[in-house]
């Protein structure tokens, strides 16, 4: 324990001697006198050097769990975090061609659909949390309630932006991640999906070019399919996000659309803009007129000191179009999302109004309910250490078991794992493979209208680790090795 | 009483007695010795001529009430059904243009549906039975349970074709109506307008050309026009449908990529083809191997003897895509539809994951247990009674406040009437009226893609008959008959 002589002052008597005692932690990881992987002092060693309480010392390693710097090993005590990360090398910027595609993938995903609702699957294919570790119990008690009190009264069409007391809790909620909207400013809908498919349709025709990150969610590129769309996919950075040069480009040269970019933790990389990279991006949409749609629906999940701020909340006067929903945090059952589209508001209702009409009065209410009798934001907390301790195991499985060369994503956030393999693997190949040892993961080419990611693999990270699971990676390890000495 | 001999010799002591008795009051009405809107036999007079118990007396009369051979009116009897909408002549066969048109309603729409969700006006605009009346109790008591019990398990998506349990009920239904499905062959949705808008979007592209009847339901149009199809309407019959001859010279001289048209009790008109009508209209499209979208949404809302056989029925062979809900008959707010998609189930199943992925776990939990556990039919018999009796007092009210030359629809189920005033009448004038006396009704100019119905309107019976709504039609005639002196 090298702790300065400035450090030792430490007020003794306040009350936020926690976040003190974590300050002067996160500064011992800061100037590397703590490194990477190393463990942290335990908590006994730590309160009887600064002179605190044990509760206070856990209180302040749990917090510096929260923002990413310490990781909790079970039986083990406390790391400096990052350092399991460092062997794997992160994967290289993407390189798309520069010219819009269709899309042809459809027949895929809906496999892959079918095979995330079989059980006797290792799940590490789709994008979807255990609902063991969502624990909606409460949510569901609510739901109860307002069935057995609500459910006459609440059996009909809700107004056309949804139930507004939803909204109303929806937009208390917009301050936490820089935001401002009114109630009014939402549309409440079927999931993120039903979301991104309004936006799409409210600001596009078929046969225009709708720009993307690349690697991205198939979901989105099924949708871009079932639409007629192309997509045009951009260079991005498994760190920082879209190249701003290469959409710069893209804009110049192409006739874009609109396009539509992760607010937070890409969908597969995990990947998050910095602020002045999402208000550079946003400057290059506006000189172009260009529309933005944000995917923000892994918002909530982050492993860092703050959540990430979406690109409506940095540029209020921007022409975005917001989408999310509780699908991954807390109720996928309860298929609720919503949109703030800005200036598109009347296209993007019309379109609600002609796809699916209306939304359930009564799991809105009962999810109005549970934000506004608190315990959400609990919840979050400990989801988010959740997923990131699967992260970090999953990336350190996939360090043992997977041959040289691999790489990973470093995900700031969410649950998914993005997996380089050595180019002459197929993972389509593979994904048939372990389907028949029962593990299912999603194959790299799904993420792009192009066969580029071939030789990838996204790993959910979405269920509790378990023994199960931890074999399903060496079996997986095994199958790749095998495939590179078939080669 | 006029019996004839041959009738007294109804057996006494047959299990079947009051469907015997029920036949021999069917004889007397079809051969005209009980005429339209007398008064049928005292229970106490039949039951002692017929020698029956009061019991299997009124057990027959309820069974030709649910066959709408008799009507039950409060405090005074039963009646023979049929004489107080033969005061009003029933509108003549429509006769829109011949050529495709797109659609432009949709900001008119929007408002309609605003208006539906505000209390505070009388409701005979939209076409969704009252909360009160469709009385959901048990179905949210299974939703309570169902949340209790299952919230957690059940928080995920549904395999992509929803909620198997509630497939196998829907298919045990289809013999019902005549029809043989496997729970394999039904795709649940949001609504019977997720279906619809599926169905569409599987079989068409942006430009085509979908034939439908007309007038038509301004949901359906509006959703013709956010796709960017256009609409051919079909000469209809306010009795008997569609016109083949019509539907014939349609599809010999234009392209005609699908044909969308209601299975039972078209909203606004209430008709229903014959079956041999179906069969010509099947036989017609499969000539020009044109596919039909029928919607069937209303089709358990009969009031006649035997519910009307759906088209895919009547030929399973044929190319048809059969639509349906929960809407009108139980739950407006389950958003609880399906689609039968028959050949084209791939494409509707891509749609569906690329537009809402899932619907909601739970709900369609509870509405399989609803079904599995009897009474739905019990609860269909109430409603239809209600929507019946609706019916003939706002036909009687429309003609005892509505001037000379006034016609109304004579729906023999559902729960709409459409109204056709003199044609100087201009109902979306009336409308904003209307609105200013707290009456909220659908102008007909919302049911065409053409000005045509603008002298029209549509009155929702969904809700229980009160003085309100009296005086709301007394009110609306009353606007009717100013409209007319100031012209």
């Amino acid at each position: 324990m090298q702790a300065t002589r400035r450090d030792t002052a430490v007020a003794q008597d306040s009350p936020y001697r926690y976040q003190e005692l974590a300050d002067f932690i996160t500064r011992l990881v800061e100037s590397a006198t703590l490194l990477p992987g190393s463990r942290a002092p335990s908590l006994r060693q730590i309160s009887r050097e600064r002179g605190t309480s044990l509760a206070t010392a856990l209180k302040a390693y749990r917090l510096l769990e929260d923002r990413g710097v310490l990781e909790a090993r079970p039986q083990s005590g406390f790391y400096v975090a990052g350092n399991t990360r460092a062997r794997l090398e992160a994967p290289a910027i993407s390189k798309p061609p520069s010219s819009p595609r269709t899309v042809s993938l459809s027949s895929v995903v809906l496999r892959l659909f079918e095979y995330a609702s079989d059980p006797s699957l290792v799940p590490l294919g789709c994008a979807v949390p255990s609902p063991d570790l969502l624990a909606a119990g409460r949510l569901d008690r609510l739901l109860a309630k307002a069935a057995r009190n609500r459910g006459v009264e609440r059996n009909r069409y809700t107004v056309p932006k949804g139930d507004r007391v939803l909204r109303v809790e929806l937009a208390r909620r917009a301050p936490r991640w820089g935001g401002t909207l009114s109630p009014e400013d939402l549309v409440l809908t079927c999931g993120c999906t039903e979301a991104l498919t309004l936006a799409l349709q409210a600001l596009s025709r078929p046969g225009d070019t709708i720009a993307i990150e690349s690697p991205t969610y198939f979901g989105l590129l099924h949708t871009i399919e079932v639409l007629n769309l192309k997509a045009l996919e951009l260079p991005t950075d498994p760190l920082s996000g879209v190249d701003p040069e290469a959409l710069e480009q893209a804009l110049q040269t192409r006739s874009v659309t609109a396009c539509l970019f992760s607010s937070s933790f890409n969908n597969p990389l995990g990947c998050t803009p910095s602020d002045e990279r999402k208000l550079e991006l946003l400057r290059l949409l506006g000189k172009h007129r260009v529309p933005l749609i944000e995917d923000d629906i892994y918002g909530d999940i982050f492993f860092g000191q703050r959540r990430p701020t979406p690109f409506n909340a940095l540029d209020p006067a921007a022409d975005v179009i917001y989408c999310s929903s509780f699908s991954k945090t807390v109720a996928p059952g309860y298929r609720t999302g919503w949109i703030a589209p800005g200036r598109h508001m009347q296209r993007v209702l019309e379109r609600k109004m002609a796809f699916t009409l209306s939304g359930l009065p009564l799991p809105q209410s009962a999810l109005a309910e549970y934000l506004a009798s608190g315990g959400y934001d609990r919840h979050l907390r400990r989801i988010r250490a959740i997923f990131r301790d699967n992260l970090e195991r999953m990336s350190q499985a996939v360090g043992r078991f997977f041959p040289q060369g691999t790489r990973v994503s470093r995900p700031s956030g969410g649950f998914v794992l993005w997996v380089e393999l050595p180019k002459r693997i197929d993972t389509r190949e593979l994904f048939g493979l372990a389907l028949e040892h029962g593990i299912c993961f999603a194959p790299g080419d799904v993420f792009s209208s192009t066969k580029r990611y071939g030789h990838c693999m996204r790993l959910s990270c979405g269920t509790p680790w378990s023994a199960g699971i931890e074999r399903a990676l060496e079996t997986l390890g095994h199958l790749v090795r095998d495939a590179l000495e078939a080669r």
